[in-house]
């Protein structure tokens, strides 16, 4: 299956910094990032399991968001860029 | 037709600061916010075409990233969220 994962973490904390640092990481694990807080994931629906519950235990309910967009096939092929920008990931998300 | 939209402004200048804001400022008037960077847009092919237009007119080409997926009908329904945040936006992205 194809997803977009887009996701808003709050990081006016250290601790929100961390769970940013996390999801990304997850992220990175299924799939192919695009944009700072934008993932096209191709997998299939046991590997989506896991990814979301992942992602789940991570996050902070009530102050961070993560979409599932679950696209039809052949969706991530057509997107249309504007700007050819090279990815700057957030700044020091790999550092965990 | 259904998009979504997502983009990366750099704002490392007061110019890419202002080109951020202009970008919000646009996709505001033809989709909903659901995240600080993306949108949902539901939108005919003729205001996709302007709004397109638009955002090439605004952006810096090497510096800034705006992707529009266009979806499936229905795709937008059918999203899936982890967190249930209120939306923050850029701070002073609505100050034109």
């Amino acid at each position: 299956m194809e997803y977009l994962v887009t996701y808003d973490v709050d990081t006016t904390t250290p601790e929100g910094q961390r769970r940013l640092r996390r999801v990304a990481k997850v992220c990175e694990g299924y799939g192919l990032r695009v944009q700072k807080s934008v993932f096209e994931v191709t997998c299939t629906d046991a590997q989506m399991l896991v990814m979301r519950q992942k992602l789940t235990d991570i996050i902070n309910r009530t102050t961070d968001d993560i979409r599932l967009y679950r696209l039809a096939a052949g969706t991530l092929q057509t997107v249309e860029r504007l700007g050819v920008a090279e990815l700057a990931p957030h700044r020091g998300d790999h550092l965990l």
